[in-house]
């Protein structure tokens, strides 16, 4: 299923990104202490499956590269991806919160590898340090946040939109002007994340270019006018580009 | 906007329920007796606003009676709704953590009483008190784990799963057999909350009469075999009926 990552050796520099988290700077010593000896790096292949829905969350993650999929699959089959989650994010966190089961399963996206922690010791923290509640009230907040607006993209974006959106993201921070952005991952995930199947994602992404100029080939999107973008695409939201929940502060 | 309940006299009983919910309980007299001390009743008559997205988080509410609508007004001028709040539910309890802003629209979807309380008392409990906090992420948890439901039912359900989904969270806790459940409001509401348009509704609610016998007359809806009704909606989820997340624990 997964391979201890003996073949690439852990280096301090590995665990002190997962230790400058808000979450874990708000711990005191003596539970960073215990959870840095229960910590173990492993790596995962591609379509490898770091959780199992309904299973019991006995571990949490930190990713330190690659891409992890978050999904849940209908009983009739189909499969409904709920995040895409990528470098220096935990995975599984509050899964101590949600009945100690795993909310949804997860498999690499492309070789990932992460920090595997025991759930157990985060619980102890978490009840015995105010400080790290705090902190991870702050990140549940943040997710409440992305997941309320993912709804009611969901509900009153046309397919178009929800792709322009996604695009105007991607180029939060860079200067305006003629855009090139590097998909972060594949489109066929990208359909997936925004709930459309891959025919739908085909003709919205013809209507988007159509009506905004931007073009995409391959993984690389070019965005010659961000405003023509931002007005398509935000008419069918509540927010003006950059929305305000766009960048939560890092790890939150 | 609202007028302040003096036709209606306040009672001691009005506010047992808000000092009874988890979060009142966790928090030590010094801060519940503040926080009785600042509380007010108000009336909201149907369509009367108790909330702005965007204004300044001044005030959360403790619904005694009636119904909430959160929703977000789109720049185009559509309406999402986000969630339909009801008795004993706080709103606006966590615009602390989401940058002291109003996430979302709240209008009263009937006549309504609420008790109003500042939201920089329960900032400063929240941050005074480990308990406190404590029973706040729970409350997130519980939100969150509503949430990511609903993604999943609006990435992959179709309409009349999405209706029938709802009407089984209805029958929940009632005895089998053949069912007679009340719509807890009306039909363009639990549109609106679907993400639905008015004839999509019609539509679809007609496909899931004919798949799985529900009648559904004025607001009396006729569930004559449940395990029909859950076999066609549950298909379209990764959950099965009852699924865990239907019953939180009381006001979290």
């Amino acid at each position: 299923m997964f391979k201890l990552n003996s073949s690439q050796p852990e280096t301090t520099c590995d665990r002190r990104a997962l230790f400058e988290t808000p979450l874990f700077q708000a711990l005191p010593q003596k539970y960073t202490g215990v959870l840095n000896a229960a910590c173990t790096q492993i790596s995962f292949r591609k379509n490898e499956t770091l959780m199992v829905q309904n299973d019991p969350a006995d571990w949490f993650y930190f990713i330190l590269s690659g891409w992890v999929k978050l999904y849940r699959e209908t009983q009739d089959g189909n499969e409904a991806v709920v995040e895409l989650v990528g470098t220096n994010s935990f995975i599984g966190e509050n899964a101590f919160l949600e009945g100690s089961m795993y909310a949804s399963d997860a498999t690499a996206a492309e070789d990932t590898v992460a920090l595997r922690l025991p759930c157990s010791l985060l619980r102890e923290a978490i009840a015995n340090c105010h400080g790290a509640a705090n902190v991870m009230l702050q990140m549940y907040a943040n997710k409440h946040q992305r997941l309320t607006r993912e709804l009611e993209s969901l509900k009153l974006q046309g397919t178009p939109q929800r792709i322009g959106c996604f695009l105007l993201r991607e180029c939060k921070g860079k200067p305006a002007g003629n855009l090139a952005v590097k998909l972060p991952y594949g489109k066929s995930l990208i359909a997936a994340q925004l709930g459309m199947q891959g025919e739908t994602f085909s003709r919205a992404l013809a209507k988007l270019k159509k009506a905004t100029d931007v073009t995409v080939k391959g993984g690389q999107v070019c965005v010659p006018n961000i405003t023509k973008l931002a007005e398509f695409v935000c008419a069918g939201c509540s927010n003006e580009y950059p929305c305000k929940d766009l960048v939560p502060p890092k790890h939150l």
